[in-house]
């Protein structure tokens, strides 16, 4: 049955009725209360759904309730969300505005139908970009392929910038400890993405540049940032007497000039239809995680988003996390009307996550029209934010805790660390007190405490979720990841606008052209004398 | 003539006439068309103030223009905002919280009256601290002081949390490769504080700890996650044979445990009257500075925030950037009710800038209740959150541009780099490349565009602030750290809230601590259950 036989009705939010069900129960629930209560240790317990290579996500300390979750269901069946998310990844061209297919979930497993396009079963094609860049990598760490001088390489240097960047730079630093830990680290990498020429020139200074392979990755082979720096680079290449084709590979699309191009060792390909932000699992996170980390790193990290992918197309919203973290979300932003949304991973090795994070939502859900391009009566993706904890506890917790403002929490938290080595100190290892924090700060936040002196009174009633799991590992890592890209997906959604253009990162790039043509006038000539442009 | 004397009138905002007026200019000022008209230019030049170190504080694209100055100036004149930090820095109790003086500016400069406590000349007292940490490092650096081999030490680590480690940390990176490129740069810094196990594992584990000085921060000497980490470290150097007593130095107050203890090599000296977030300019920020690029170098970095602190006393708003800037987020937060602010540095050695002053302003500002204890009725700090431009652009920008709420910016760019190392493409140079994107996102933002295509139009009238200067180098960063403690020093003084408390951590450190103890039952121990507690 082809997509457009179903009938998927693509209403603004603002239309349905299950939302304005939800809407009469702003405020309806009282958390304080709920943690509180005789039955809260049966709440925390029951409130939890089963995630992708064992993790889960805990929702005990969001305001809801079997009422609001009722709703919840009704307004995702309303909003047709698992069908909207079956039509996606049978090829229905949900990208409307740039008309293109939203293939990512494809790269990683075969949710439904086969999808052709271009000619090409997509899954094959994903499939064979990650057989050569597995097969590239077993060339390098084996010593097949060598430098100039037949030494082996040791570092992998992306070149790329936002999602060709983000994503990959945050899962590299995610798995560095564990493969250190558990015998998969192959080579150090590292990450240029800033047109500033200080981060290129720090990048290179501090590396073997004669030992190092450096991926240039760009879909369309035009990204200003990327292709300077490739020039930075192989300008560094060529002064210490290297040739820059023997240590440059590409990751774009066979369109891009960088495809079938003699001046890299070799190419591996994307599609228009992986957005930047998407593309941790596609081959611009492969190249790099399979160099760093071997192919079978890569391949379990994909298995875990897989997991995760096929629990969402789970229509009950109880079985299905993404699909309820996503409605609870849509419940703060738009009832009770929380602008912005914090992710507090307790796991040093996240730290870079809720950058990724950060883009990942804000610039598929930083919208003000739906998919027709009618401008909306109601907000979109919130603001998010976040640091590792504890560290966050010593910095902006404050403004958490006590602050004029609700902001909705994420925590994440494993019950192990990835190095194995651990100190006791006090009678709990370092590893203990770390989870001991988390778990103190859900209830800190959801209770708070009365206190005489107001100033050390805590109103509570601060809601917030915790996905938690063994270890953060090449699988649990690849379920995270997922599970919020289908989170943003499942709102995009709801709130009926297109997730996956970025139509507001183009007004910036012409003025910038402008500005270095020199055809300025007005304030915007006045702004680059400032600036001795 | 002593603070008390002069009649400073602690009140709410909301009692303030100049409020109320200025609530009466919600929306009065259209930036797009401000900016588009044919005294753009005009605007863009005046719209400037002169900060420390040849910076420029620079408003054209905020929602301002002489009606909405002048009531500012209203407001900055009846909450006696200027005479406030007078009284602060003549030694007012401004913490009245704690009780305690509030004496960071006394560690760059003697703004006025001589400052006593605990019986000595807290002016002198700083100096003294900063003298001993210039000689400790000129020891080092010179190999008087070696490791147990009599070898010169190479690397700086420092063990600290919150305000000992954000903003020491960024300080470190925006000078990195300034010092590289200008033969001051000493040891290389590392810095270890979450307490996380695989955080302190992985900076040991990629550190000749051999030839390492261990530098252990903590006001009180009882901060939990810092004594973890050192006896994680003592631990690494205990198995590696070494002596840790030969390693480690403290910086703590005179009356914590690890003052005058042999334990240490050496202990710097700060006091209660500085708050950890306000101590980059202290011996918190001084001796990994000093040991990382030397005494000097510190020492401009006092001078650039000496310099700012001088501009702050001006009661001028037009003269006083830190003031200006202040009172226009007041107007941003209060009256135009934006709920969160983004710090875009143009500037990769920033990157950490924008975590620092997150914690800065939302620690101190994220409150509830005024000075006296009483719940306030007007919101106060907003969130912060920020990245390095140009890799912004490629992230949450999509959102700042296109989203449902307006989020109020702050670029920070430079005319320089550091390394001085560049590459021309296309007829310009990076770094020219840089800040035509800064130049021209702040024009795109504040003007939008128009489009048949509703998904390709931007609404404009987005505000945002530029700080301006030739390089990043100590001084200017001296200037720009000030700049900000000032900034959200004066928020606090209009809000009539204490910023220099922080009250709001401590129920999660107290529950954290029932956890490890298992003196757990309800909820909380429902939740320490999932993490295996």
């Amino acid at each position: 049955m082809s997509v457009s036989e179903k009938n998927i009705n693509w209403e603004n939010l603002s239309s349905l009725e299950s939302f304005k069900k939800l809407q009469s129960l702003k405020g309806a629930v009282n958390i304080a209360q709920e943690l509180s209560s005789p039955e809260a240790q049966k709440r925390v317990k029951d409130f939890s759904v089963k995630m992708g290579a064992g993790l889960v996500y805990n929702y005990a300390a969001k305001q809801v309730d079997e009422k609001v979750l009722k709703v919840l269901a009704e307004l995702s069946d309303e909003a047709q969300l698992t069908q909207k998310f079956e039509a996606l990844y049978n090829g229905e061209v949900v990208n409307t505005g740039e008309k293109r297919l939203v293939l990512h979930h494809l790269t990683r497993g075969q949710l439904g139908d086969k999808v052709v396009a271009d000619g090409t079963d997509k899954r094959e094609f994903y499939k064979t970009e990650q057989k050569k860049i597995a097969d590239f990598a077993e060339k390098v760490h084996s010593g097949k392929l060598t430098n100039e001088k037949g030494e082996t390489f040791t570092t992998v240097v992306q070149i790329g910038i936002g999602g060709s960047d983000l994503g990959p730079r945050a899962m590299y630093l995610a798995l560095e400890n564990w493969a250190k830990a558990n015998n998969s680290f192959k080579m150090e990498a590292k990450f240029i993405s800033n047109v500033d020429p200080d981060d290129a020139s720090a990048v290179l200074n501090s590396t073997d540049i004669s030992r190092s392979i450096f991926i240039l990755v760009s879909k369309s082979g035009t990204t200003l940032e990327t292709l300077t720096n490739e020039a930075f680079v192989k300008d560094a290449l060529k002064k210490a007497g290297l040739n820059p084709a023997r240590h440059m590979i590409a990751v774009t699309s066979e369109t891009s000039p960088l495809a079938h191009n003699p001046d890299y060792l070799e190419a591996f390909y994307m599609d228009d239809y992986i957005g930047g932000r998407y593309s941790s699992t596609s081959a611009v996170g492969g190249a790099v995680l399979s160099l760093a980390f071997g192919a079978n790193v890569f391949a379990d990290f994909l298995e875990g988003a897989a997991e995760e992918d096929r629990l969402a197309t789970n229509p009950k919203i109880q079985e299905n996390p993404a699909l309820l973290d996503a409605l609870i979300g849509i419940y703060e932003r738009n009832v009770q009307e929380y602008p912005s949304t914090a992710v507090l991973p307790y796991s040093q090795a996240l730290s870079r996550f809720p950058a990724h994070l950060q883009q990942l939502d804000m610039e598929s859900n930083g919208k003000s029209v739906n998919r027709f391009g009618q401008k909306i009566d109601y907000v979109t993706g919130p603001v998010i934010f976040g640091e590792p904890g504890t560290n966050g506890q010593h910095s902006f917790y404050q403004l958490l805790h006590q602050g004029t403002n609700i902001v909705p929490l994420q925590f994440i938290a494993f019950k192990n660390n990835q190095t194995k080595v651990d100190v006791t100190i006090e009678g709990s290892t370092s590893q203990q007190k770390l989870d001991a924090n988390v778990t103190a700060q859900i209830m800190a936040f959801a209770c708070g405490k009365t206190d005489a002196d107001p100033n050390k009174a805590f109103a509570g009633g601060r809601p917030s979720s915790l996905i938690y799991g063994s270890e953060l590992n090449p699988k649990t890592l690849g379920a995270l990841l997922a599970h919020y890209e289908n989170k943003v997906m499942f709102q995009g959604f709801v709130w009926n606008i297109n997730s996956f253009d970025q139509e507001g990162v183009q007004l910036g790039k012409k003025l910038a052209k402008k500005v270095l043509a020199k055809e300025t006038d007005g304030a915007l000539k006045a702004y680059a004398q400032l600036l001795d442009l």
